[in-house]
């Protein structure tokens, strides 16, 4: 049996929650409040973060690494195509999403309203705030027009970029920070994401002091 | 031929120049000033970073997507283990190196001492400065401790890990900021590091404007 320590909101854990869904591996989620840095934590993690992965007494951090673990070890269904140029989009999209995706629009807009008040860590940044909103317009025209040549955004099947952007973006839309109605392929995109049955978990997420709108876990959004 | 874009002291330009090198690829290396934006530049890599590698008329950005790319097209000699376990521990220390490493020391003291000069966007912030002159220390330590149980950063074969964590220590060194006398397994990895063929181009990098200490190319050092 798996065990992974995560934060229901974390784009990070979810990608780590979607793969292992959709390779149908149980696992037993625990809550690991990261921030308050108990020594236990610790223990399991010197990077302090969160998703951390416990397998057969080992705890495995760093998400990424995790998935391409869970990928090579659990190969089916596959999330990564068999070509090394298919398999290099991938990886590249998922950097795209966990990093500059995560800088410039999940840290501005989610960390600072949500993450901020649930972290008891200051006030929301407005600037901060009218950046992340800006920079997503972007990235939304950025998966369209990948979208507008491919099925997935890395080529004819679902991979972990897909899973990656999903994350990202189901957490922002908890907070409805996402405008479904900019791109029209985006939204069909998520469409179908969201009504995998790996996508279950993530809908049914429920973060005290903080209730989604109606239209974050309606398949017909 | 590939080509690669690139500058100098980039730890993720570097990781990649020593995976080529390594693996005995030629290649072209072409210096990007990247922060002028050129819309050329961003016509190549819409996340306007470096390093881009070119292969076949394609520009491929996202240095561990180009590293696990190149493993996979190039796999001798190998930089990653093969069993899951392995290959997970190396991806795990890579992200540690790029992002914990990367935001926690090298942003602070290279990108605070010579990026900003060399890109013209201000002065070196001294609060960061001493931050990330206490944060190396640490990841000094949890180096060494690795290094105690294996030969290697993840385990007893040279992998992508040694290389991001050698492409970071190396700039951070041109400009002295790596305390040598700290921890003599350290000390021990990077003279071994540094003598290979692959490190011999960085080795010979010269940044306009600052002289690196008579240290930094010597191999007894």
């Amino acid at each position: 049996m798996y065990r992974l320590y995560h934060v229901p909101l974390s784009p990070f854990c979810r990608k780590v929650r979607l793969t292992l869904a959709e390779k149908r591996i149980e696992v037993e989620l625990v809550e690991e409040r990261y921030w308050e840095g108990s020594s236990e934590f610790l223990k399991r993690n010197p990077a302090a973060k969160v998703p951390i992965l416990r397998v057969d007494g080992r705890n495995l951090p760093e998400s990424s690494a995790i998935c391409e673990y869970l990928e090579e070890t659990h190969p089916e269904p596959p999330l990564m195509p068999q070509s090394a140029v298919g398999r290099y989009e991938v990886r590249r999209l998922v950097g795209w999403f966990d990093d500059k995706f995560h800088t410039e629009v999940t840290s501005k807009l989610l960390y600072e309203r949500i993450n901020k008040k649930i972290q008891n860590s200051g006030y929301p940044d407005s600037g901060r705030i009218k950046e992340g909103s800006k920079a997503i317009r972007f990235h939304l025209d950025y998966m369209a027009w990948l979208l507008e040549q491919r099925r997935w955004l890395a080529g004819d099947m679902l991979t972990l970029a897909d899973f990656a952007a999903a994350a990202h973006l189901s957490a922002l839309d908890y907070r409805s920070d996402v405008d479904w109605n900019r791109q029209q392929g985006v939204k069909d995109w998520y469409a179908k994401i969201k009504s995998r049955p790996a996508f279950r978990s993530i809908l049914a997420d429920q973060v005290p002091g903080f209730t989604p709108p109606p239209h974050y876990a309606d398949l017909d959004f």
